[in-house]
């Protein structure tokens, strides 16, 4: 293991179905790990049990925050077929659970038929002409990446937010990991809160996430953009979308979540 | 039971957790009952063990057809808190899993807190100006609703399709009943795909929904958009939102489907 993702978010078998962790600090938003951080533990587990290489659907909802410490995955691999296997993952800290993952894999690199593209990739500024982001205090997680955010993006913590929440960039680990669709569970989750450009807001917490990861990335920076449009009672969603250097859409993801 | 979606969405509770259903085939699409009816009866058993009245969260993966005739619902109550309950729903036939849901639910009605609208409801032909959805071959399903496209939208039915795909248009039941938060997951899967107005295919089954509940909708009239926006090798995503009378955006939905 030579990148830090893959030695953070390794688990151990401890019998059938069963698997541990010892979930890391160094991946903390604040004094939280990071949702992403933490789907990526279960995909890890749910990986090790299905025969199929790539989670093309994860949808994962959060019950109550996770801590740094030991913890169990306890999967269940609910039908494997040809093409799919779906298998769910319950994450459990001192026996309570704390969220549950279901994950339905295929083989990306079998896949084909038809296509017609009918979104575009956004044009935005390059990585130079962006703004690195450093984190501040919820920087333990943020020291993973090199995350660039578009000048406009950065505005909420430069200048101030601009009105629309929106969060445009570049984002790629800083020990050169090469992203795979597994990565692309925590990329989805790694910018800032796209309605920290719409108001002043505190905490985020994710209730609900669900990722579809359309094709393997290339190596390289992976180009995001993250949007809120509905923010209602203190609900929000958050659309995220992911392109490689090829100029492939790599991922899709919506999270349903509240500012608190 | 007045209305034909709560008669035949009804579970019958076997034991702790476990329910049967007889799955109508009064609700197919040619012969496939449609996903969201399938949700419903999933959402039926769920609501029976959650102290929480409304799904604010549906995750479902479709691994296999499901056929009309009986089947069984195992339902685990993952954790309940103070303001959410997330819970497991196993759909069985002949002791095979066939899909797997996984909701959360609140109380939308205590919902409160700051509120931000940066997206539109659109601006379509009202109902009367639109194209009734009679179903043809597909008509089963159809009978429970009054679906009304726009001109645009029925366009793939009636002439050809228009390249955009994109579905909008009216529903509401036919006999009167009126929505509420978990005849929405229905509602999210009962127009025709978006993707046939960009192309002609044959079946789209679905893969993975999720669904957000943001508000109870009034009686009346849902007026609904559903787009496309990559189709990639096969796959594809069906982006959904969901409107009332009252203005208010009460669903947002995603799907990731493949033509065959």
């Amino acid at each position: 293991m030579n990148f830090d993702f893959d030695r953070e978010t390794e688990v151990v078998r401890e019998d059938a179905g069963r698997f541990s962790v010892e979930v890391s600090d160094r991946w903390n938003i604040f004094t939280v790990p990071n949702g992403g951080y933490l789907i990526s533990i279960a995909l890890d587990a749910v990986g090790r049990m299905v025969p199929h290489p790539d989670p093309i659907a994860v949808s994962t909802h959060f019950m109550t925050r996770v801590e740094p410490g030991p913890a169990a995955i306890v999967v269940d691999v609910v039908r494997t077929g040809r093409a799919q296997t779906t298998a769910t993952a319950l994450f459990l800290q001192q026996g309570e659970p704390h969220f549950h993952t279901t994950a339905t894999y295929g083989d990306l690199s079998v896949a084909g038929g038809p296509s017609r593209i009918l979104g575009e990739r956004p044009v935005i500024a390059g990585p130079d002409e962006c703004v690195r982001g450093e984190g501040g205090m919820a920087s333990e997680f943020l020291k993973h990446f090199d995350v660039r955010l578009t000048p406009e993006s950065a505005a909420w913590a430069t200048s101030r937010p601009t009105g629309t929440a929106m969060m445009e960039g570049w984002i790629r680990f800083v020990d050169g990991r090469p992203n795979d669709t597994r990565s692309l569970a925590v990329i989805t989750d790694a910018f800032p809160p796209a309605v920290f450009n719409l108001m002043e807001t505190g905490w985020v917490p994710t209730l609900e996430l669900t990722s579809h990861v359309r094709a393997r990335p290339v190596e390289g920076w992976l180009q995001c953009r993250f949007r809120t449009r509905f923010l209602m009672n203190r609900y929000l969603e958050e659309d995220g979308e992911v392109w490689d250097e090829a100029g492939s859409l790599v991922a899709q993801s919506r999270q349903l979540a509240r500012v608190v």
